[in-house]
């Protein structure tokens, strides 16, 4: 059980506004007890028999009271002060309490009409509650006023803070679970004063519950001192205030007072830092964060068979069961439900009672009605300038000869959406993150507008860096990721560019955006948000000194088999189609863009309305780098995927038209590779007929891709003889080495193509027997070659094109 | 620049000793060094000129020197005190600085012959590092002395703790980085001692290495003030003490120090918690901590360009280049490498002179020769008792009706383990870790044989809880396989249990572990160590009161791609075959298994001896659910993997039966789905005419599994016409909702496997119209059903089997 109550300070809380909120309390208790239990009798108008409990009870009551008791006394304090605040439920299992305060509010049944405001409605609401078709008991997609998915926990934090940023007017009060703060990316949010400005940003309030228990034994914080847990928080950054207590009539009081407390020591501290002239002092300073010890399972039956259940573990899901075989328990669950007055809550019809009723705050300000956490509502278009500025020059004369870093051109692109976006007061609705890779990354241009930021001190030494900086660098994918969520599902804009290996760091995140964007595609009250756009730009290809731990494309192999209607993975092969495709993602909404695109220097293949259009059909012949006509049958079909496959399978086809110039080749390249699947499995998969366009229906294929090979098996199954697709890729052989030997290691060089080539051909053509001879020969060659010289392949060019003979294609026509 | 040194104490360094230590130090310096900038003339015996440096200059500078320092002390420490000491190297890119002091203490000749003592030992080890073929920039695998990659960061300190676990008189040094300090896993990891029982486990120390930078910007660590950082370390369970400066003969002196205070301290509190009778009190306390501040980049370039290098991120990685235009850089690079007097350090031939060789502690003792680091030097076998005592037991008669836990026999097995190896002291060789669930995933048995860990205060109430637990439970998926992997690659045993769906969260870090055991493989010198075994027992197809968020089996698609010398996924269908599996896995070693099965009820279908044999095979034919004899040419095979998908192929297989007893049907269970692999691309791999005698080669084979349908299609690219597999799973349709419910959304149900086998079947046999229409009516009734009854479901056979007309085959027979 918690310690004796704190008091933060003395706290007016007139008896008449705390009876009232003390009923608003008990009717959310309620209907959380009454979601977990009761099928019928709602109210309790007649006396509690076993059939109107649920025959299986499943449900969280544990975190529940707590929950509803903040926010019970958030809705007076936003009353008071007429402001916008969000409430993120970081304990995720208290579903029923927030699905309980917004029916309260009246929100529930604005946006589901079938659960009206009367008994009806409330026994509906108890109905669909952990029942099949209904809803979870954790908070969810279907809670209204939510942006945070109450099941991978961890995430609380991160997600209050994207939605914080740039939202000067906003106060997020963020709660977090004893049980959650274990996790690694709640523990590392907690730095999140070191990243938010008070001048640009609306500001975050934790509220850290502390009930002491998971579901199955103590926290680490419910063991942990007072004085340990506000060091932990003030070593942070945070000022915190601890209330503590099991007695609502001295606790109310006390959290009253830490939360107002809180919230005036926010809006004193960003009117001095949004002061005109604010020097830095005022802009850098600990936010007020509060932790708030009470029993877990609160009001809840304190024992039961002898076992104490109030205030330990064994109330964290449901504390009574075994009602059919025990009666004494049906009778307890009566005396509980009895205990919160539902007669003095609930009219006769089971409407809330009037003052009860008028608790709520108005309109949109209620919490669970808020726009901030329907960000589509706020959102507007993002302002993107005209892409010809940012096009790399090429005509037929050039194409595939010069070389540029593929990313340069949406980190020019969002330089000047940065540019666009941002206000006169420092704030915007775009923003990049990135773990400390984003001049790496080749992103940099956008430091010719902006700054990375950081609230810490600075230094004369410093370059790019300030509090005003745009630029959302830690080093944490966890922390990146969770932010650009926060900020993109209330409302705005935004980018995370990293590593392609450790972006499986986050993919569990990533998994879980596209389950909560494919369940909202079903709300219709739910609006459109941006796209989370997800760029990759270190690959597996190219790592340099970097080793195997660095390589791997399985982010693409985690996100393929999600929803279709959410899911987009894009490989574009040059600096246009980069642009191209960053264009698309950034006007999309309610996707996951995965763009794989390596930073470093490439050939350059298309202009930029050849990748528009390529972009836009998702994978097309290039006649150029074919040899044979478009018309033509080929006797076989080269494709690929991604820069670095699209690089050799066009130094394949150099080969193969030089030395086998009778095969008839078609060269294809996928940028879209969603479009692989058949129609049916996804809005962008190519009917067969357009499939068989590009692939033919019957001839072998030959495919370069960038990640692992059989991540094309799985997509292309239900096409035509799929045994006919030869895949190279990434064949999980990875070391410190040369572009060059890393496709030489996993079997897709160019030597390794046009022999694959050969040996599917149908047809023994003239010249077969030499180019064979000739790749093997290379093959043979290359190792000792390296072996040799080691450290000896003196610049960039060498290390990409050691072992090219000749350059792809350059005279546009299909030859 | 870090402020001024700190001294924690009187130090006394006699200043020969001081000497011998500054000059090792700059051997590794000079060393690191090298390996950046040099392939010939390593030892300076001629005037440095452009051709002795490498052309493309790689590598981490900034890190280095400070790594150093710290192992160059320690040294001396064990040698004092003739102690293990284990180093963690958390700043993943001081690879140089590793192998450089591996080299020095002679284990790098020994371990790798080709690299000499001498100076072409040392032009070899300069050549190797980040070229073609060589060792890359970070800690890898190949580095003697490391339990640690180095590349995606956090884990430093899990893997330290790991390690420490059950080896009581190790000391782990674990170098923890202030950039990596920004992640997740590491910010969660410093929770340790609150699971750290000074009774049984080792210590260990970490150095929080504050050099004030990542690669682009400050670090949030290094503009945080001494108090906060050890005001953070304090409040979570630290004694910390601070070491600053950038003067080495102060902060040597500060830093031994610091060290010799940390282990005195580590053995008191050790020998106190150790004595006969020691109250809790001993046992809980605050573990030693040093927070070193070194400048980055220390002893490198100062002022670069006119640009500040040495104590900022411009050091992070290469200080000097552009050596081949700017003469005044080669000549800056020469006047660095002079500055350590290499021709002090190194005799004529380039051997180290005798007295800094005489610094490196004895045999086992080097921290880079530690068997610790080497765990399967270390690995006794895991006593596994007869299996025969956990069986589930059935008979013909009863196969397929009576309804067991299917984890229950792991429970049972890996509680008779945990018996077998708990010593007196209270230690073992094997624990099992799980985010809070192990009694929710049925793995309570081990209950009765030791508790949860917890080092906090304990309760009246607390149940199965106190510090000589050896269940370690943590809700953190990052510590709990950190942990363990800690503990594996230090010799010993577990497992980690978990919920399927937030196994992503540690996803990266199963992918990591994979690649290091796919090149420890390559390593002769590094003895076999336990597999890493993951256990999922709460998978997709039945999540009661949760929803969405908590379905996903994606796990499975992130480990199929990898090294298939290392990865092996386990979908046993029943609690004979899971002790069969666990057993198996348990005994297994240098692999990551993978094994999925739920932890509800079910039906069971095997004898143990059948499940050894089936097993074993990893597939097979099950006659006695066939309606066709073994040698028969079946008309359709109706394949399954996963207990879900064989429960409903099974009792698809009843419908078929009873409708259509003339179709002939060949009932197929996969067990080892690694097998579907071709046997050249994975050791588990049928051979075609293995696959061919299961599935046929031209039959359609409908198929039911567990996980993403398209996770069967890319492992049977290359098999006979793959297009004949039509396979159902889950296909990411997930709600709240009953079993039945679940495999009726995911068109997986019994009516949609035998309206899809009637579908592909050649023959139009009799009754073909009958059972079409009656799976098609069933399913069309199922939606009204489910919404109509909604909560109305009254216990568990009903979730489970709600729309079972009939049981599945009983009679052994194949009918």
């Amino acid at each position: 059980m918690p310690e004796d109550t704190r008091l933060p300070e003395a706290a007016p809380y007139p008896p008449e506004e705390l009876e009232l909120d003390l009923r608003w309390w008990a009717a959310a208790n309620y209907l959380t007890v009454g979601q977990i239990y009761l099928r019928a009798n709602p109210l309790l108008h007649e006396p509690l028999a076993l059939e109107h409990t649920k025959p299986r009870l499943l449900g969280h009551w544990g975190t529940s009271p707590g929950l509803s008791m903040i926010y019970a006394i958030l809705n007076r304090r936003i009353r008071e002060t007429d402001t916008d605040w969000l409430y993120v439920t970081g304990p995720g299992h208290g579903g029923p309490a927030l699905v309980a305060a917004a029916w309260l509010e009246g929100t529930y049944s604005e946006v589901y009409p079938h659960i009206g405001d009367d008994a009806e409605g409330v026994l509906q609401l108890f109905r669909q509650f952990s029942s099949p078709g209904g809803i979870p008991s954790h908070v969810s997609v279907q809670t209204p006023g939510s942006i945070h998915e109450g099941g991978e926990l961890g995430y609380a934090l991160v997600h209050a803070a994207g939605a914080a940023f740039d939202h000067p007017d906003l106060v997020v009060a963020c709660v977090v679970g004893d049980g959650e703060a274990e996790t690694g990316p709640l523990a590392a949010s907690w730095r999140l004063p070191s990243f938010l400005n008070p001048r640009r940003d609306g500001a975050v309030l934790p509220i850290l519950h502390v009930n002491g228990y998971k579901i199955a034994g103590p926290t680490v914080l419910g063991r942990t001192s007072d004085a340990d847990v506000e060091g932990y928080l003030r070593s942070q950054g945070w000022d915190p205030v601890t209330v503590s207590g099991d007695d609502p009539d001295l606790v109310f009081p006390a959290l009253r007072a830490a939360l107002a407390r809180s919230h005036d020591r926010i809006r004193e501290l960003q009117a001095s830092a949004r002061a005109a002239g604010a020097p830095a002092e005022a802009v850098r300073h600990s936010w007020p964060a509060i932790v708030l010890r009470t029993p877990k399972g609160w009001t809840g039956p304190s024992v039961v068979d002898g076992k104490q259940v109030e205030g330990t573990n064994l109330s964290h899901q449901v504390p009574l069961s075994g009602l059919a075989s025990d009666p004494e328990h049906l009778r307890m669950l009566e005396e509980w439900l009895h205990s919160y007055r539902p007669e003095e809550l609930f009219d006769a019809d089971g409407r809330l009672v009037s003052e009860l009723r008028a608790l709520a705050p108005d309109g949109d300000k209620r919490m669970s009605a808020t726009p901030y956490a329907n960000g589509g509502r706020l959102r507007t278009e993002l302002p993107i300038p005209a892409l010809a500025a940012y096009e790399v020059t090429l005509d037929a004369a050039t194409r595939g000869q010069s070389m540029v870093e593929n990313t340069i051109t949406a980190g020019r692109l969002m330089r000047d959406v940065y540019a666009a976006t941002t206000t006169a007061d420092g704030g915007g609705t775009f923003r990049l993150f990135s773990p400390d890779e984003t001049a790496s990354n080749r992103l940099q241009p956008v430091f010719e507008v902006t700054d990375r930021c950081f609230m810490g001190p600075l230094r004369d030494t410093d370059e790019q860096l300030g509090p005003d900086g745009r630029v959302m660098e830690v080093l944490s994918e966890h922390l990146c990721e969770g932010w650009l969520e926060g900020y993109l599902l209330s409302g705005r804009h935004g980018v995370f560019a990293t590593y392609e290996s450790f972006a499986m760091v986050s993919a569990s995140m990533a998994v879980q955006h596209v389950k909560w964007l494919q369940h909202a595609r079903e709300l219709p009250w739910r609006a459109d948000v941006s796209s989370l756009n997800v760029l990759l730009t270190s690959t597996c290809w190219r790592n340099d000194h970097n080793g195997f731990s660095h390589q791997g494309p399985g982010l693409i192999d985690c996100l393929i088999p999600l929803s279709p209607e959410v899911v987009r993975v894009w490989l574009p092969p040059d600096a246009n189609t980069t642009l191209s495709i960053t264009d698309h993602c950034l006007r999309s909404t309610n996707h996951v863009n995965l763009i794989v695109v390596d930073k470093q220097k490439h050939l350059q293949y298309l202009t930029l309305e050849e990748a528009h259009a390529h972009c836009a059909a998702g994978a097309g012949v290039w006649d150029w780098a074919s040899t044979c006509n478009r018309d033509e049958e080929p006797d076989i079909v080269l494709a690929c995927a991604g820069d670095v496959p699209t690089q050799e399978a066009l130094a394949a086809v150099e080969l193969l038209a030089e030395h086998v110039p009778d095969l008839r080749v078609r060269f294809v390249n996928v940028v879209d590779l969603m479009a692989l699947l058949p129609e049916n499995d996804h809005p962008h998969g190519f009917p067969d007929s357009t499939f068989d366009d590009l692939f033919t229906s019957s001839r072998h294929v030959v495919f370069a891709f960038h990640g692992y090979p059989r991540a094309v098996h799985q997509l292309i199954h239900g096409r035509s003889n799929p045994g006919r697709f030869h895949v190279r890729g990434f064949n999980e052989q990875g070391t410190t080495t040369t572009p060059f030997d890393m496709v030489v290691l996993n079997r897709m060089s160019r030597f390794h193509l046009a022999h694959e080539v050969l040996r599917r051909a149908d047809r023994r053509v003239a010249g077969w027997d030499t180019l064979t001879e000739l790749c093997e020969r290379r093959l043979a060659e290359h190792r000792p070659y390296i072996e040799e010289h080691l450290e000896d392949l003196p610049d960039i060019a060498d290390w990409t094109w050691r072992g090219l003979d000749s350059r792809p294609a350059t005279d546009g026509s299909g030859r």
